[in-house]
This record gives structure tokens, C-alpha cells and sequence, in this order.
């Protein structure tokens, strides 16, 4: 039974140092796991940019931060709220340090770039233990590890639910790829595989399907996808360094999202076959089990961290390739830019099949 | 009467396309006001520091930042959450929101820096209107506005009370001066006047005083200083541009804890004489009037956004004229830096004075 310290006790300045700490501790155990790519490796020299730029951290009134000469600075901020976005009873504080971390690092993935330094802050209410508040920051730390990101700054307030704020800072070592260079023409590509974290989501409201279809292997693996998503930080570099790719986002929202996003800021349509969809296997026995759609998943599921990117069909071979032969990722064609006037569509093949228009249904948090 | 549009109506896109066009009207409205600094004085090359370097903003995976070659990147974050850091009820969203920014503001100024960058994430209680949001927004812009920060993105969440996470980045034209280079007998100096934000709150809370001693204009001036403070920009980068200043911070938890921060990291001690704080005739009147003690506001109110600094006495009257010269704003000197086993004492003149151990007393906030 962990300890539970009362946050009066602790005081503000206390928790802070606590938290410091608890963030080194999870840095250490992250690195520990090897996560970190081996020198040669895309991304290896990259590893400590974050350690190398931060002159100042926690502690003034401002980080101080190095850039090296010509490299853009990249920067994404979101916040999770207690209720909202998670619960807390049910996410366990250390996983969901991971998985704010992992969302924030993959936002700077998704631009090509290298993430560097962290700013949390964190809202804590007033019944909290204090080592709540540091298993949070011992898995965010431990997810930072992993791509050498480290802790630059925040602020530690009181609130009636847990908010956690990120904003990260990277850098982008080649031309950052943004959403809006997609043309007609150009195929649509995808790392890994969709859907799992939506299938975990699944497994973890529906805890009977899976044993009682004798899948609890692939709950698991698929309850990990959920809680433990792991941002393609290499696969992203790799693919930047290479040069070719149009446009890139990662999967956040779901596949149909994003699509739109690209869609939107490059002033393309698009068609997305949805047999291409790439669905593991654990994915799909367990929709199958379930009565489910795995391609709903992959869809509209989200939080799969994946990179959704666009290339012309001449380059398309060459960079799914590369990112195969260095990171041992799959890269998978799911579809096609096409001009504007055509929306963005899918197709599904075989009887009661056809084209039709693809929906973003992306979550709309005042709905 | 404002419109209330409600926030299941515009959707999340709809109102960060709104927030964004609130805070550019803001910007203008901001602008407009003339608290840009003319050509020629202390900062007024940097004005446009933050519309010049932003490559990409809003509305992709992270925002695209130049940074100028040999120019430290400087970046501070901090959250404000309803009901513990403000009552919406009584703050008014404009005037909340250019608070908000102000705070921030000052944390980079107190490095003798620019600010640029504002990333802003907000939590909206779902019976809020748009237009609250949108007040909030053009609040910031205009307290932006004054000093060139340009919004780069955030994130618009869904919340029970409202919370405000300001990650504000900024760019070091000289060297850094953190809290940590004051050594023992250097003088201390504060710029303006402090403890008139403590006394503009104490106005708002008793509100028949001031109106009872025929000190309304005092309170006007008080409640102004305490609702719409001015972050001392261009006093600090003259500061930094000239050289001699050893440490510096902004007055946001009063006197006495930035002296204390100031210790703490610079390993010294202090005496503060309280007959030299500068404390304005309208917070003395109020003061006497209300029967509170104006030091006590000074050195316990905080949100003054004042810049206390240290300097060793050679070069202290010749900072204080610069800046005064510069800006028009008066420097004072308050005490001195003495080594670290003198402890942070306060010096009280006349009888029953003294000299006396002056604790931080920060405001705790799990206390």
C-alpha cells in the first residue's frame, strides 16, 4: 500500500520538489526499459536534445532554453480534465502520465521534429495524496525518457478534479511537415496498426467478451495499446530525413479525423479504402467475438498515436521501406488524395459495398 | 446586453475559431491604447518579435517557431483555476483575461526578457457562453498587445470551473538574470510602487472605506493597479541591456517571498527596511483610513508586477536612473544583500522598531 501524504502537509513548495524527483525516478526506470534507440538508429543523435538546450529549469521565473542555429522550434500544448477525459479511479495516475506524455510527444512526431522539453502543470484537489500527484509525473517522466525529453518548468495549483496541462517544446531538424502539403494524386499512408486503443477501450467497458471468447491474450495486448500508446518519435524522424512526404498528422482523433484535418488545410478530398485499413489481428478477433466493426475502431476509435501521412505515388514504396527497414513499424497505403470537389469518402468493397461520404464524427468535447 | 450563444451550439472548432478572432480584436483594441514603446526607446526594436518569428500557429499538430541565432528561448507556464485563483463572478472575463496574461508577461520580463510566444489551454464549464470565452480571449490579446506576443495555440477543453493554462515563450536579447546571482552587499531594488494591488483588493472587499473617507479616485487607482497591472517590460530589458544587475524576479507573491527566493537561490540573506518600501499616497491613504498597515500590503499582497532586483551599490543609482530616464518609472532602493547566516530580516525605524525575521509567508496554496 503506498503511502498517502496530505498535500497540506507537504505545502506547495514540498510538492514540487517531490514531483521533480518523481519525474527523475521515472526517467530513470524508462531509460532502463530501452526504449531508446541504438546509436545508428534514425533519431539515436537526437536522443539528448533536451538535456543538451536546458540551460535553466524548475526553480526561476523562467526556463532558459539553447536552440541550435537554425532548427524550428516546435511547440503543442492540450490539457486533460479529470471527468472529461479520464477517471481517475479508473486510469491509475502512473499510466496516465505515460499517456499525456505520449500524446504531447506525438503531436511534435507528427511535425517531423524532436521533442525536448516539458512544462506541466497540474491542477490537484484538495484530497489528494501527494504521491498521487507523484506517480503521474513518475510516468509522465518515464514516458518522456524514452525520446529524452526533459522536465523545463510548470505550476502546481489547487482544483476541485485533476487537470493536467502540457505544453512541449521540440525541436525539428528537417522542414517540419505540417497538415497542409497533401495534393491530389498523392497516396495516404499509415504506421502500425488503427483501432487498438478503441478495441482496449472495449475489452476494458466490456470485461466478459474477451475471456469469454478465450481472447485475454489480446485484451492485454490491446488494453496496453490503450493505456500505454507508444508516439512514432523514430518512424516520424526517419520519415522527415528522408524528404517526400506532403503532409502529416498523428492519429489522435481516429483515422476519419484526421483525414478531414489533412483534407482541410491542403484544399484536397480523399478516398479511403477501408479494407487497406491496417487492424491486428487481436483487434479483429475481438470485434469478431464481439459483434463489433474493427474498422469503426481505427475510424473513429483515436488515441492510437499513429502517423497518417501523404506522398506521391513515386515516393510512397521508398518511404514505407525505409521506415520498415529502420524502425520495424509497417506502413500500410490506406487511400488517395483526390481534388477538393470530391469530398472525402470511402470505399468498401464487395456486395452492399460501394463509395460513400466519410463522416469526421470527431469528438466534439461541448456536444 | 452581450449574447450568450451556447458552447454545444458553435462546436470545439467553432469556438477556437472564435476565441481566435476575440483575441485578434483584442490585439487591435490593445494596440490602439498606445502602450507600444516609440521608436527608439528601450524595447521598441522587439515589438514585432513575436509576429516575425511565428512560422506556423494555430491549426496544425504544433505550432512553427524561428528562433534568431544566439538569442535564449525563455519559457515560463502557470494555471489559474475558478473559485481558487479568481471568482468568476466578480473578475469580469476581459479583465481576468488580461490579468492572466499579465502574470505570465512579467515572468518574462523578469528574466530581461521579450515576450513572443503565448500558448493558451482552457477549461470551460459547459453552461458557459461562447462570448465569455471570447471576452476572456480578447482580454489576453489586449494585454498581448502591448507587447508584441502573438497567440500560437492552446487547447479548448470542457470543464467543471473555468481554468486558464498560459505557456508563454520569449527570447533573451541579453544574458539571462536569474534569481541566483545576488551576492551579499548588493543592494535590493524594486521599481514602482508596491502593495497597490493588495489595497485595490482590499477596496473591492470592504467597499463602503474608501467612499466613507472620500477616497474614491484612490480606490479607482488602487482597483485599476490591482485588476489591469503593467508588466515592467521595458524597465527590465533596459536593466538587462545596460548590465550590472546580479538577480532579479517580479513581485507576484509580495516583497517579502521574492526577497526569500531571492536568498534562497542566490545563497545570501537580506535586510529590508519597510520605512523605504515605496508604497503609493493613494494605498497610504486608504491605509489610514481603513485602519490596515500599507507595509503589510507591500510586502504580503503581491500581484504587483513590479521588478525587484539586486545590484551592487556602485552600480545601483546609475540602474535606477537609467530606468527612470528611459520609461519614467521611479527605482527605489529597499535594502541589502547580506551573507546567508543574517538570515531575511526587516529593519522597522522609531520606537518599537527594530530589527525582526521576515518570513515568507507565500500564499500556500494546499495550506
Amino acid at each position: 500500500m503506498i503511502k498517502r501524504t496530505p498535500l497540506a502537509e507537504v505545502g506547495e513548495f514540498g510538492l514540487i520538489d517531490r514531483l521533480v524527483r518523481a519525474w527523475e525516478a521515472g526517467r530513470k526506470a524508462g531509460a532502463a526499459e530501452g526504449a531508446v534507440p541504438a546509436p545508428g538508429r534514425p533519431g539515436a543523435d537526437w536522443i539528448n536534445t533536451g538535456r543538451s538546450g536546458l540551460r535553466l529549469g524548475v526553480g526561476d521565473d523562467t526556463a532558459v532554453i539553447d536552440i541550435p542555429p537554425g532548427k524550428a522550434l516546435l511547440s503543442t500544448a492540450d490539457m486533460l480534465v479529470e471527468d472529461v477525459h479520464f477517471l481517475w479511479s479508473q486510469s491509475g495516475p502512473r499510466s496516465l502520465g505515460r499517456k499525456a506524455m505520449a500524446a504531447n510527444i506525438s503531436d511534435i512526431a507528427a511535425m517531423g521534429g524532436v521533442p525536448g522539453w516539458a512544462f506541466l502543470s497540474i491542477g490537484v484537489p484538495p484530497g489528494a495524496a501527494a504521491e498521487d500527484a507523484q506517480e503521474l509525473y513518475a510516468g509522465m517522466g518515464e514516458m518522456a525518457s524514452s525520446f529524452g525529453v526533459v522536465l523545463a518548468g510548470g505550476d502546481t495549483v489547487r482544483s476541485d478534479k485533476w487537470v493536467i496541462a502540457v505544453t512541449l517544446l521540440g525541436l525539428a531538424p528537417h522542414r517540419p511537415i505540417t497538415r497542409g502539403g497533401g495534393r491530389p494524386g498523392d497516396l495516404i499512408l499509415v504506421t502500425g496498426t488503427v483501432g487498438d486503443s478503441a478495441a482496449g477501450l472495449y475489452a476494458l467497458l466490456n470485461p466478459d467478451t474477451a475471456p469469454g471468447a478465450g481472447l485475454t491474450g489480446e485484451a492485454e495486448y490491446l488494453l496496453s495499446r490503450h493505456q500505454e500508446p507508444t508516439p512514432r518519435v523514430w518512424e516520424a524522424l526517419a520519415l522527415a530525413g528522408r524528404g517526400g512526404v506532403t503532409a502529416m498528422i498523428d492519429v489522435s482523433d481516429g483515422v476519419a479525423s484526421e483525414v478531414h484535418h489533412i483534407c482541410r488545410n491542403s484544399g484536397c478530398g480523399a478516398v479511403v479504402e477501408l479494407a487497406r485499413l491496417p487492424v491486428s489481428p487481436q483487434a479483429e478477433k475481438l470485434a469478431c467475438a464481439a459483434g463489433q466493426e474493427a474498422a469503426h475502431w481505427a475510424l473513429y476509435g483515436g488515441e492510437d498515436y499513429e502517423l497518417l501521412f501523404t506522398a506521391p505515388p513515386e515516393e510512397a514504396p521508398g518511404l514505407a521501406e525505409l521506415v520498415r527497414d529502420l524502425t520495424g513499424t509497417p506502413v500500410t497505403v490506406i487511400g488517395r488524395l483526390i481534388p477538393a470537389s470530391g469530398g472525402v469518402a470511402a470505399v468498401r468493397p464487395g456486395p452492399g459495398g460501394g463509395t460513400f461520404p466519410l463522416p469526421p464524427k470527431g469528438f466534439n468535447h461541448f456536444a
